[in-house]
């Protein structure tokens, strides 16, 4: 499993993904699920991926290596789309080449062929945007009026993203809400797991692009949780009783 | 789709439910999914029920009619078994009885049997217990460990719980908990519905028990989600950001 979240913000992207892969609970292993595509001054563009790790390492070599334009038949990669709905059309193109590859085999060995992809991102004089990517290859577009997009495991981190996530989110917070998420699923699922890979890009600024790892044990990360129990006690406490309650009543 | 949440405190018991039932998003519905057995001065028992509706209503008409004790043949209902455990036993009967009666049939049409309950209680001079019957019939038991148990939609509710519900958690503070648990829930699966179904149990008291039912609107509610989406949105921000990250940077 996997849980990676990206937030579609005014003042930019926060992409997140943890990087447990497992073939079952008894075989699981590290990869990073994000890569990052950029060409200083002219595209930041990202990638995170859920489902089947050959599936997905598959489409993210395919859009490095190039696919022929659907109409002109000339080779494309995610370096040299012109725009960033180009950029879903090829990652969409390359989650269905692999399909027609590997789909067939799979299929006979009862495995199923499950990836989603996160691709967010923005081409120089262009607007930033962020695409989830389906299995079929179809795909949505984060707006602003839902800013945000999660594949994997996605339940357990969504609450507090429904309440605390607007666009006007400023990319601290929305850093700080994407590892309460991913914090949220980390403690339920044990098929998500450290270290956390952190994407930061800011609008209009396409070299203004962090990355950070998070290791397991990160200062940063344990400050976070401990706070974020601690608030949430006192907020629930906080809060009056209701008046028809006779429970506490002697 | 369903949610119900059950906590196991030192201070008793609290039990929330939904009452949305849906075949289908076209056709939904109100029952209730909460049930109470209560023999002042004598017993007082619970249930909670997710899954198919025709398969939990026959569990809990059958628990009532009484099925025949597995040993001596002598017929016995909820208001009859002599401890909890023979209640957990009762419900594990009637779940395999319906099974047998209709699990063919509903395979046939390509329906599940799909049943889960929650049963919690105390007959008096015995200690309070809160189990969870499965539709195979087996069942566990909350512990001060883990004083929490869930069914149906359980996801997008649990992070609170992780975070805030221990066995010392007061009743007050667990119908406050359970609540926000459901409003997490409510806000992001359809599926599950007001009003709902609280009852609230002291421990060692078989008759102090109360049953409130929140219609849609209900003040209190409204109030609890307000000041918890208010409540978070302060927590995250106060949390200072991590000092590797430059975003905030000019």
């Amino acid at each position: 499993m996997t849980y990676c979240v990206g937030l579609f913000l005014d003042e930019g992207l926060v992409m997140l993904a943890d990087t447990r892969t497992n073939a079952g609970l008894d075989n699981i292993s590290t990869f990073t699920k994000l890569q990052q595509f950029h060409r200083p001054g002219e595209r930041m563009i990202a990638t995170m991926t859920a489902g089947n790790l050959a599936v997905s390492q598959a489409v993210i070599n395919l859009i490095q290596d190039g696919l022929p334009h659907p109409e002109t038949g000339k080779p494309e990669t995610i370096y040299t789309v012109a725009t960033m709905f180009a950029a879903a059309g090829l990652v969409s193109a390359a989650v269905r080449k692999v399909y027609e590859t590997h789909g067939e085999a799979m299929k006979a060995q009862g495995v199923a062929f499950d990836v989603s992809i996160l691709l967010g991102g923005q081409i120089a004089n262009r607007t930033m945007r962020l695409f989830e990517i389906y299995a079929a290859g179809n795909f949505i577009e984060a707006t602003r009026d839902t800013p945000f997009l999660q594949i994997g495991e996605h339940k357990y981190g969504k609450p507090i993203l429904d309440r605390a996530v607007t666009s006007a989110t400023t990319l601290t917070d929305g850093v700080k809400l994407a590892l309460i998420s991913m914090d949220s699923t980390l403690r339920s699922n044990l098929s998500v797991g450290m270290p956390l890979d952190l994407l930061v890009y800011r609008n209009n600024s396409i070299d203004r692009v962090e990355t950070h790892r998070l290791e397991d044990g990160d200062a940063y990360f344990r400050m976070i949780r401990e706070r974020w129990s601690a608030a949430l006690s006192a907020a629930h406490k906080a809060i009056p009783a209701p008046d028809w309650l006779h429970a506490d009543a002697d």
